[in-house]
């Protein structure tokens, strides 16, 4: 397949993102890389391999770049690399830029599915029982009901298209399990969700998200974004304070040199970067958010996402599965 | 002081809640602790410290009862407690139970401060700068701007006189630092705080919570509630992890026994148990509320809390301070 990176976008741009594409280009060479970056960038990596093209853009959107100036910034890497899906030129595109910006450029230049009428970001929570999803974790802070419903139908086929659930189990995010928590929002959207033929199984909070018993949570992508958050600040805290400990004292590095294996287990188990990317949900075509902070690991995990949803024919399997069941 | 304690609410209620009780009364002997509970459970308990008067209570509301049945269980031990501190035979009232009876009961009994619409629950966290305030962490599922606005105030006015800071630094939790983001509710509410006399910083993402560079932070009762149970959630499967991989081998466990003071400092660190209450905010008498999970210590911590609102006037603080700057 030919993928489309947006190498300017991203904390470590475009160093890291560079790096992740050439251990995509290594991993799977019957693939195809069209890099998108500044001329300057195209300098500095001269040996490339055969399978990554280097294509210049004119200009990068900043991080909290208004988006609205997207239309005025054709020349962007985000705007270029995404193009690239419309023509038909790449099958996904990555980017670890402007959230915002690429959700504009996929929403303008790659439409909507019919039936969806904003696009989400979901993501893919590593749990206690496998991987599972949450969504939205960020590309709507306003939602109404018929959207969390959509969001739901859209998480489900995920979960059974590209995790292998029979029947995932969809539950709403609240602040108690109750059928009568959460705000206005979340209880309207229980009675819609309830009321379709998803396999819904109420509200589950925020300290369920790790648990796993689901398959998807719904949320607004405020919510969402808190949530994840959230545990990630809790994660950092207590990564600092075991390293804190475990470094304060020589008969404490000694105990700790024996638990390296230990650590690093429990590390790659809370590890995103085995995750690394979240396609945009609800777009006629495949185009993968990934962590502003991402690393090389990172972009690579995208492009073995991306990979999943071009060879699963997800975007294809959603449309149809939006087309069997309209939203009411 | 005089401390009315709910003994019937809580998941270890009332063998935890009466331990705690215990453990207060005999720490500050000079104060009387009233304890609330059914007929059987003093029973259970006969030898009681001389500081421990012992109340029966007719009935108990359950943590998922609908708090509209309240009214007609004047007899509950949330409700008998709560009169102990109207009628001014107790100076502070106690519970792990439901919050929402918790809340209904002292907002019915005790009567809301001049100016505060809906009270709030604000909880301490412990971050890596000290102990910080967020705040609704589930109160209020639907809240206004003004209501947020309103939320700021007391937060400040709780981090001034409780937590000891001079011009507290108060921001508003979203999907984002900057001013665009968050949800309409935040985006207006950031309009209001930013036009107040409080030193407001902006937004602030979920995983700032921990790092503390503020002082409080405001938020909906959902968001408030989903960000603390996500960091719970996110601790308590860290924790399960380490345990798995130092107990995994004769090894580990002799290299994770070394380290015994230096895990238990991690944990010490993170106890939310030594924080154990936050008292409702925005009533004209003082509610701590519980953890459900609570234990012994959680209740010793909770009256602790209480004995500093109460040595504080802190009631009386915060009714002036709202008296000084009438919301707009």
């Amino acid at each position: 397949m030919r993928i489309a990176i947006d190498l300017m976008g991203g904390d470590y741009a475009p160093q890291a993102i560079i790096e992740g594409a050439l251990l995509l280009a290594r991993a799977y060479p019957e693939d195809r890389l069209l890099l998108v970056g500044l001329p300057q960038v195209k300098t500095a990596f001269p040996d490339l391999p055969d399978n990554c093209l280097y294509l210049d853009c004119g200009s990068v959107m900043a991080m909290d770049e208004d988006v609205r100036g997207l239309m005025r910034k054709k020349d962007s890497s985000i705007w270029m690399a995404t193009e690239l899906v419309k023509t038909g030129e790449a099958d996904a595109v990555i980017s670890a830029g402007s959230t915002g910006a690429q959700m504009a450029a996929a929403t303008l230049l790659l439409g909507r599915i019919p039936g969806c009428e904003r696009p989400a970001i979901a993501t893919v929570v590593p749990t206690a029982a496998g991987a599972k999803l949450l969504l939205d974790v960020g590309a709507n802070a306003d939602c109404s009901p018929e959207l969390l419903l959509t969001f739901a139908r859209m998480g489900a086929v995920y979960a059974e298209q590209l995790l292998n659930y029979d029947n995932p189990r969809v539950a709403l995010l609240a602040n108690g399990t109750e059928e009568h928590k959460g705000n206005k929002l979340v209880r309207e959207a229980y009675a819609l969700i309830k009321g379709s033929d998803l396999h819904f199984i109420g509200n589950l909070e925020g300290r369920d998200i790790l648990t796993g018993n689901y398959e998807v949570i719904v949320c607004d992508g405020m919510s969402g974004n808190i949530a994840i958050k959230s545990m990630e600040g809790a994660v950092a805290m207590i990564m600092q304070l075991l390293k804190q400990e475990l470094t304060s004292s020589l008969k404490a590095k000694a105990a700790a040199a024996m638990l390296k294996n230990n650590f690093r287990n429990v590390r790659k188990a809370l590890d995103q970067e085995e995750y690394g990317g979240a396609p945009l949900l609800g777009l006629s075509g495949i185009s993968i958010v990934c962590h502003g902070g991402s690393s090389a690991k990172s972009i690579f995990s995208a492009g073995k996402l991306a990979r999943k949803c071009h060879t699963n024919d997800f975007v294809n399997k959603l449309t149809a599965a939006f087309m069997a069941e309209p939203i009411q």
